[in-house]
C-alpha cells in the first residue's frame, strides 16, 4: 500500500489529532490510561443513575437531581462522541464500527426520551460501553482470554447452529402438541405462547406461571423434560470438546490502526495486519 | 447386482421420470436447488400461518383468509407428495421412508381437521418438513456436523439407557415415597402426578405447581434435589466424552440411491453403498 | 479352600437344590430366562396396578378387582421369596445381600398395609426388583456400561464427597442469612425452610413456593444463583474428566457363587475370584 | 533464618505452650485428635441447637434449656478461642488468619444478639469452623481432593471473570430492556428487580414469582433462555478442560507453622516452606 492510497481515504493524523487519538483510543501512554479510566468510571455512575432512578421509593425523592446528573453525563458522552469521531481518520469507518455503535446508542435514550418518556431506562445501553474496561486496565491477558472463550464458540458455531435449529423444530411441535392437549382453558391460550412454555420447558427453567393440568399434558411434559435434560447435555458437551483442543496465544496491545480501527497490534509492527495501511511509532510509556 | 435383479424391483428411472427425480429428490442441479427453495419458503409461510391463526386478536380477523391460504398450501403439499410418489422408482418404500411418513403426516391435519376440528394446529409437523433445509442450501458442511453429533449421540445410546432406566426407577419409587409422605392434601394427588412431579425435581425444571409442604417432604424434596444435580453431570459426561473422542470427516453431495433411498453418496460413487443398486450418472453443475 | 471347609458353611448344592438355583439365580440356561422373563412381567403388571390404584377415578372403580391381584402377586412373590431361600446354600448370607433385602421390601408393604393403610402405595418398591432386568435379557453389554458408569461414579467418590460437604455448608449459611433478612413474614419460617429453599435455589430447581421480597433478599438470592450456576460445573467437569479416562471392558455372565452370591463370573473360571469358593460346572444353553 | 530474628518476633513456644499449642493446632498426636473430635461434636451440636430453635413448634417448647445451652457452648468457644490466643506465638496474626477470623465470628453473635436480638440466627456461622473437619480425621487425600478443586477453580479464575462480567453485562441490559416492556404493571417494578429476574431466568432457576405477561416479553424471554441454556455450558466447559489436566500430589500433614500458621508440612520438613521460621520435631503417634 502506497502514501498516495493513504491521501485518497483521508489525511494520515498529524499534530492534536494524532495526540488526541492516541488518548482517546489507546491506553498505553498516561493520558490515554487516565482518560479511560475517567470514562469508565463516568459510565458506571451514569448506569447506577439510571438503576437507582427506577425504584419508586429513591426516585421520585431525588427527581430534579437525577435529571440533572443525567443530562451532564450525556453532555460528556456527547462530546466525547463528537471528539472520536474529530480526530479519527475515517469518522463514517468509526460512526459505523462496533464500538462506534455502542458510542452512539448510549447517548440517543435521552435524546430520545423527550419524545417517547418510556424509553428513557434504555440509557442502561450505556453498560455495554464498559466492554472497553479490558482495555482500561492493560488487562491483556484477560483480552486473551475473552479471545479464546470467543474462539471457542467460534470454532463450534456450525455445531450450535444445527442444535439449536433441532431445538428450535422440537420446540415448535411440542408446543403445537400441548396447545391441542390442554387448549386455552388451562393456559395454553395460542401457539406461540405454549412455543414459549416448552421454551421454558425444555431449558429447565420452569417458571410455572402455565402449567399442564390435565394427564396426558403432564405425561408430554415429563418426556420434554427428560429429552431436555438430555439435550443440555448436547452445547456443554461441544464447548467443552473445544475448549480441552485450544490454548491461550501471546499478549498483545492496545493499538488501534488509524485505518480500519482494528485493535490489538503487536508492539513491532509496522503495518495493520488487517487492512496493510502503515502504523505510526508505537506510544508507550510504563 | 445385475440388470435382472433391477428388474424384478421396477424400471430403472428414464426420461420425464429421471428428470423430475432429479429436481425433486435432490439439489445438485439448478432446477433441483431453485425447487427446494420454494418448497420451503411454502413450508415456512405455511407454518406461520397456523401460529397467527392461533393467537385469538389475529385469528378470527382474518378467519376466510388463513383458511383459505391453507387450503392452497394443502393442495400444494399434495400434488408435491403424489410428484414424489410418481417418479421414484419404489413408491411404497419413499412412503414408509422417513421422509415420507413425514411428508404424509403434513397432509393429514387439513383433512383430518374437517371432522376432528381440535387437532386443526397440527398442521405444525410441517415444520418437520424443513429438516430438508440442510440439503437446499448445499451445507454439506453442517449435514456433516449434524451426522457428527449423531453419531456422537448413537455411540453412546447404550449407557444413555442405562442411565435413563435407572433414573425412571428412582423417579418411581421417589414419586410414590412424596405420595404416601405428602398425600393428596398437599396435591400429590396420585401416583403418576407424584412422579410427574418428581422428574420436574429431578430434571431442575421446578415448576412450582406442586411443592411439598410438610417438613419431612422437604426434606426428602432436598435430598432429590442434591441427587438430580449430581445426576444431570451424568449424561453431560457420557456426550462430552463421546464428542472429544470423534472428529467430523469428508463432505457429501445429495444423491439419493433411486433404489433405497439411500442418501448422500460421493460424487463418483457408481453403486450404492447400501443395496449396491447401481446409480445413474451424477447431474451436478456449479 | 478345601471340601472340609466348605462342609461347615452348608452342603455345595446338588440334586434339585442345584436345578432350582441354576433357574433362579442365573439366566444362562433356557429354564432360567424363561423364569426370569415372567419374574419381570410380573413385577411390571405389579407396579402398574398400584400406580394405577393410586388414581382416584380408576382405584374407586375396580378396588376389589385391584385388591385380589395385589395378594395374588403379593403371595408369588411370598413363594419365590421362599424358594430362593431354599435353594440357596446360606440363606441368611443371601437375606443380607443387596437383591435379598430388596426382595424382602417388596414383600413387607402388603403385609404391613394390614396395621398401617397409608403405606400401602410404598409396594412401589417392587420396580427396585427390575434391576434384575439388566441380567435377563441377557445384556451383558449393558452391564459392562452399567459398570463403566458405576466405576466413574466410585472413582469420583472422594471428589464429590468433599464437593457435596462444601455444598452443604454453602446452603446452611446462605439459608440462615435468608432466615434473618427476609423473615417468617416472607415466608423464610425457620432456618430448615430457608435451608430448603437455598438448596432449590442453588440446584436451579426454583420452585417459586417460597421466594425473597425483599430488595436485600433478591441481591443475595441473585449471588447465590450465580454461585450456583458456577457450582454446577463442578461435578459435571468430575464426572466427565473420569468419563473420558475409563474404557469398558469384557463381557460377563450371570454365573453366581454359592457361597458369597458374587455375581458375573467368567464361562472358564473354577473358583470364585471373590471368596475362593469352587464354582460348579458352568450351565448353559444357546 | 537465625535463632534471633525467631527472638523478635516472639518466643519460640516450650514448655505448657508448646504441648498445648500441639494438642489444640495439630491433629497427629492422640490428644489433639481427641481435642479436635470434641470440638466438632460441640459444633455440630451448636449448629443443631440454633436450626431446632427456630422452628416454632420446638422453640417455644424448650426455649430456656435452648438458652442456657447456647451460653454454653458460646462460654465453652470463648474459652477455646482465649486459649488459642495464649499459646499460639503471634496472638495478632492468628486472629487475623482465615480460621482465626471465623472462630471469632462464631462467637460474636450470640454476644451481639443480647443488643440486637434479630441476628441471633446468624449463630449459624459456627458451621463453617468444620473447615477443620478434614483435618481431624486425619483424611489427608480429602484434603488433597480440596486442593486439587481449589487450583482447578484457581486456573480458570481469569476465564469466569472473564464469562461474570459479560454475563452481568447481557443481564443488565436484558433487565433494562424487560422492565421497559413488561412495565411495573406486570411485576418487573424497577430496574434492580429486572435485573434479579434476568439472574433468575438465565440461571434456569425460575421462581416464577415474576414472569412476563406480554407477548414481545414472552419472545425476548425465550430468547434469553436459549441464551442461558448455551452459556451454562461455558463455566462447565472451563471447569472441565482445567480438571482433565490436573493430577493430584502427595499427601501433607497438618503440621502448623508457629510463625506463620501455614499448614501442612510434610513430617520430614525442618524449616517452614512460606517463612522459612524452624519448624519443632514432629509430634506423631499412630
Amino acid at each position: 500500500m502506497t502514501e498516495s492510497a493513504h491521501d485518497t481515504l483521508g489525511k494520515p493524523l498529524t499534530g492534536w489529532r494524532l495526540k488526541a487519538y492516541t488518548i482517546i483510543f489507546e491506553a498505553d501512554t498516561r493520558a490515554g490510561r487516565l482518560f479511560d479510566q475517567w470514562l469508565i468510571a463516568i459510565i458506571l455512575a451514569s448506569v447506577a443513575l439510571v438503576v437507582f432512578s427506577s425504584v419508586d421509593s429513591i426516585g421520585q425523592k431525588y427527581d430534579s437531581l437525577f435529571n440533572g446528573l443525567e443530562w451532564l453525563f450525556t453532555i460528556a458522552f456527547t462530546l466525547e462522541y463528537v471528539a472520536r469521531l474529530a480526530c479519527v481518520r475515517h469518522p463514517l469507518r468509526y460512526a459505523l464500527s462496533f464500538y462506534g455503535v455502542i458510542d452512539l446508542l448510549a447517548l440517543l435514550p435521552t435524546y430520545l426520551a423527550l419524545l417517547v418518556p418510556e424509553i428513557h431506562a434504555l440509557i442502561d445501553v450505556r453498560v455495554l460501553r464498559l466492554l472497553r474496561v479490558f482495555r482500561v486496565f492493560k488487562l491483556t491477558a484477560y483480552v486473551t482470554e475473552y479471545q479464546s472463550l470467543g474462539r471457542a464458540l467460534k470454532g463450534s458455531r456450525r455445531k450450535i447452529m444445527v442444535f439449536l435449529s433441532a431445538v428450535l423444530m422440537i420446540v415448535l411441535v411440542m408446543g403445537t402438541v400441548m396447545y391441542v392437549v390442554e387448549g386455552p382453558a388451562n393456559g395454553f391460550s395460542s401457539v406461540p405462547t405454549s412455543v414459549y412454555w416448552a421454551i421454558t420447558t425444555m431449558t429447565t427453567v420452569g417458571f410455572g406461571d402455565i402449567t399442564p393440568k390435565t394427564d396426558l399434558g403432564r405425561f408430554i411434559a415429563s418426556l420434554m423434560m427428560l429429552l431436555g435434560w438430555g439435550t443440555l447435555a448436547v452445547p456443554t458437551g461441544i464447548v467443552t470438546a473445544e475448549m480441552t483442543m485450544r490454548r491461550v496465544e501471546e499478549p498483545t496491545t492496545t493499538r488501534t490502526c488509524h485505518e480500519c480501527l482494528t485493535e490489538g497490534h503487536q508492539s513491532e509492527a509496522n503495518y495493520c495486519l488487517h487492512c496493510g495501511a502503515m502504523l505510526p511509532a508505537y506510544q508507550r510509556d510504563t
